[in-house]
């Protein structure tokens, strides 16, 4: 699997430390190598926060983020910062509620429901970061559920667990189906193509 | 101030990736930039754990610590691998039931009674990791009381804020008189030699 980089973006108190926490242990679970930061300039008070997870099977000497291969961004504030300027490679994943205004990018672009559907199940938006976890670790193909529930339930924080379970599980299918969605998507151009 | 590294080193379960982030939101509230971070290896899932901070008023752009000024060591096996081959000037905080063979060190070198003070005031090991926090803090004299309590009180899990504040209190009072104890030695030596 070599090295895969991911960034989850968005702001103060959504949670993001603690899904790339646990993004990273799942990591471990898996039997790879991990290094997880973050860093805060004088623009964290400002408001977009970034929080980044390397998981790999090689030793990784330099633990920042510089290229990712997964972007997740939760705020319109994060997206112009995070999002506006990646490799066409990299995998971007927005939130349809939090990020309305998106430069069209013709590949590897997902606008995702994930704070209406934390919303409609638990009314509140408490444990979006988990479900948001859930269709990045998805999506991205590299974990197994079973290695990233591991970690959910080691670190949710205690009386959030049961929730937390449900906002992954969701997520992982959002995930899931969204992939296939492109996939079917692309298929479909390449036969129009042929 | 220019750049203070500060590594929380134990075993998996401690929490000193939590108290990694409370002592980096500190620094942010203090107005300085931060970063902090983690890596696992394969020797992770060997015992050993270690997070990094780092806290200064000029730009972070390598976030890992190679050369710390205060290191923290809960585990014996932490302190074989992180607490062996410092720099004379770095300063070593170990607790004093958890690690107890260790390398006489001549100046910088504190060992206490972490653990116990946190089993004497709770029953339990469970608020080591922020009574350790204050310990670390308030020794490096780098920080305010108000700014680390104010992350204390944003980052700990529910149901546990006033434990951890009062580990906190508990962990700075030690910490502070241990420095003290240290100068006043010191202080001695030089009068011993003059």
């Amino acid at each position: 699997m070599a090295m895969q980089k991911f960034l989850l973006t968005g702001t103060g108190g959504q949670g993001l430390i603690l899904a790339a926490i646990m993004l990273a242990e799942a990591g471990i679970y898996a039997g790879q190598n991990v290094a997880q930061s973050q860093s805060y300039g004088p623009e964290a008070r400002g408001g977009a926060s970034r929080a980044e997870v390397i998981i790999g099977d090689e030793d990784i000497y330099y633990p920042k983020v510089e290229r990712p291969d997964f972007v997740l961004t939760l705020s319109q504030e994060a997206y112009k910062k995070y999002g506006l300027h990646l490799d066409e490679e990299a995998i971007l994943i927005v939130d349809d509620t939090q990020v309305t205004e998106v430069k069209p990018r013709s590949k590897n672009f997902y606008s995702l429901p994930i704070t209406k559907a934390v919303r409609a199940h638990f009314g509140s938006e408490q444990s979006a970061n988990v479900l948001a976890l859930g269709v990045v670790a998805s999506i991205s193909g590299y974990l197994s559920m079973d290695n990233v529930l591991q970690s959910v339930k080691h670190r949710a924080p205690k009386g959030t667990t049961e929730q937390n379970i449900k906002a992954l599980e969701i997520g992982w299918k959002m995930g899931l189906k969204a992939r296939e969605n492109q996939n079917n998507k692309h298929s479909q151009n390449e036969g129009d193509e042929s």
